[in-house]
């Protein structure tokens, strides 16, 4: 893909978190920039360092977070950190997302997981660099590409995908069955997690060689 | 009805449930069709064993579900499924959405029903001729036409109706009755059904021989 | 008053009602009366005993509950019946609103009442009037026209005021003061009334003689 | 700055929380003055004893609350009294709200504290004046420019910053805060503080003289 194409989906892709919500844009144009007045020529490139190749303004502060899980997991093209309401309150509940039905079930194959909360020289040292570590060390047994989001603890989620915009889309899905969840434990506190047969015929049907979901076999 | 005016009905009934926020529309358009692109053509006719009839695309995956409903159910003229939230939460929670009060009655001559947890070879096997064969135990003592709506287990609501416009009116009325048995609940926990004759009063006001509500008798 | 402009004021009053989400607006044109498509002159007069005097329409069935409040309270000059959602939940749960802050002591001069749980035979027989008699009933200790509105049990808010147009404002006030009681609860499962002082001040500053809310005295 | 850009400053504050929804718009024009019909030279200026200086309008009754918190913190340059839902509701469960992620962090340097109830002599005396003097007592511990906001117990919050524009948007983070505080506590009613060190790292990456967010170090 070219450079200038990538630039455009990048920006466009943090339109879309915008226009549904999930990021409260810039609060007029006193902090940080504003997203309706950026262009893609605003975008600054780094190295998986995060090292700056190409731009004249400063990455963002949270670039060590971004750049780590870059490093950690190869197949991931685009991620999205927001402050989502519903999944940052899960995480400031330092709760797992339990998988309580098959809208879940159909995105991310499996709870969705939170860090654990990180320790005192963790947050004084190099902080967001160490939250790329929480989350990379909360994946150790788990596939970062089926179940494509983390819940940083006390914090909020961030969420992944092939490309950026397929991240912006998995952090509208994580919204949901955030929402979804939250739901279903007001009604009942005792629901449970869906039995692995159903999460994987859910998931499956969707994903990987046998998807079938949306058309017939 | 001729053939052309039912693809059209069907086809803004699709739109109905879109613009009231009960389905998520296609996530731009990487998976599935877009509905605001859908044409009436583009819609294909089935038979009742979910044979082709006419059309060039495949037909959904949730076909046989919907297939085995209409079987069962010879007054049901259109069904309507959605992932709404509130009725989606009750699902989760596998819980009966109980009448707590006269909207509730107004609209459906009892609980809305949610189905027993299907069994693991239910799952494997046929999965989604089953979930419709898992909706039809639920009615057996109970009539799908005054009780329009079942809450699948883990899963999601179906609603249905005499044509497919009603059935997105009831996908509708029942979102609203589940949200406000949510906050019922969530304010008295141990809120209680209504007395038998009063629900009985209010869905005959409206429903049946002696129905007189909207106008003086 | 010219009737013409009453028509005129009673027509805004019900769509100020659908504008503000407070009653659900006719679903197509199937039942009932479509508000978008009504004028004034469909508006049906009757008497205080519910006898049309003027109009080709039939009233409302809810009529002889509002002409049994007209009687009952002679101040009153509109009301406005709804399903709002937060204070259908209350009447739902059978809970008095509890007085909770200022917002609701600026408006309410004391709890929002629910009724008593009507008997079997007041729902088999004249069941609209014997709303009305619960109603009235609520009040017997109770001042009208400084707690506008009630709780139905089972059913939904009743709202009024001494034109159309405050019956639908107190409709909407009584939604915001239900929801944020709703969220006070939750926050706070033992949350307490304010205290009389507290509810009289601020009631006052905007009510009676010594009002002064607005302006310096 | 010019009389004249102040007034239109304040005026876009006020018309900037109507927009963002924490304050109830005049409903209609029967009570108090329309914020969307009024002009910069309808504002009234008042000295900090809250003498007017300029302007035929009476000024608001609240006047008092706002000229004791103008007189005891000096870096005030503006104050935004709303009562939006949720920091409302948290005003009226009498319930500090807790520090429980990042997002509070950024904007917040500490728990929003919540004002004892205040005594019955103080509400039947110079209620508006006492209203303040209880602010300023819960701030005696506190740095008001660090925690720019306050819960008055059953009644709804206070915000406040360097201008008009800033306290605007100060209420408006503080609705947002209180909102996933209540989510929070709805999922885990045990949901606990963040570590000090982490609240620190956050409310100094945006303020302060090490402040760092938005840029690369």
């Amino acid at each position: 893909m070219l450079l200038a194409a990538l630039r455009g989906e990048v920006l466009e892709a943090n339109l879309d978190l915008v226009r549904r919500g999930l990021v409260l844009s810039t609060f007029g144009n006193a902090s940080g920039v504003d997203y309706e007045a950026m262009k893609p020529g605003d975008l600054v490139i780094t190295d998986l360092q995060g090292k700056v190749m190409e731009g004249t303004l400063r990455p963002s502060s949270d670039l060590p977070t971004h750049a780590a899980l870059y490093r950690a997991f190869p197949s991931i093209g685009g991620i999205a950190h927001t402050h989502s309401e519903y999944a940052s309150a899960w995480a400031q509940a330092r709760r797992t997302i339990p998988c309580f039905g098959t809208t879940h079930a159909d995105y991310f194959h499996g709870p969705i997981p939170v860090t654990e909360v990180m320790a005192e020289d963790e947050i004084v040292g190099e902080y967001e660099a160490n939250t790329g570590a929480a989350i990379i060390r909360t994946f150790e047994n788990l596939d970062a590409m089926s179940i494509p989001a983390v819940l940083v603890a006390n914090h909020a989620p961030f969420a992944w995908g092939r490309d950026p915009r397929k991240a912006a889309e998995t952090a509208w899905m994580l919204e949901s069955v955030a929402r979804m969840a939250y739901l279903t434990v007001s009604i009942n506190p005792h629901a449970s997690d869906i039995a692995k047969t159903l999460h994987d015929r859910h998931f499956l049907r969707k994903h990987g060689e046998k998807a079938y979901y949306g058309q017939m076999e």
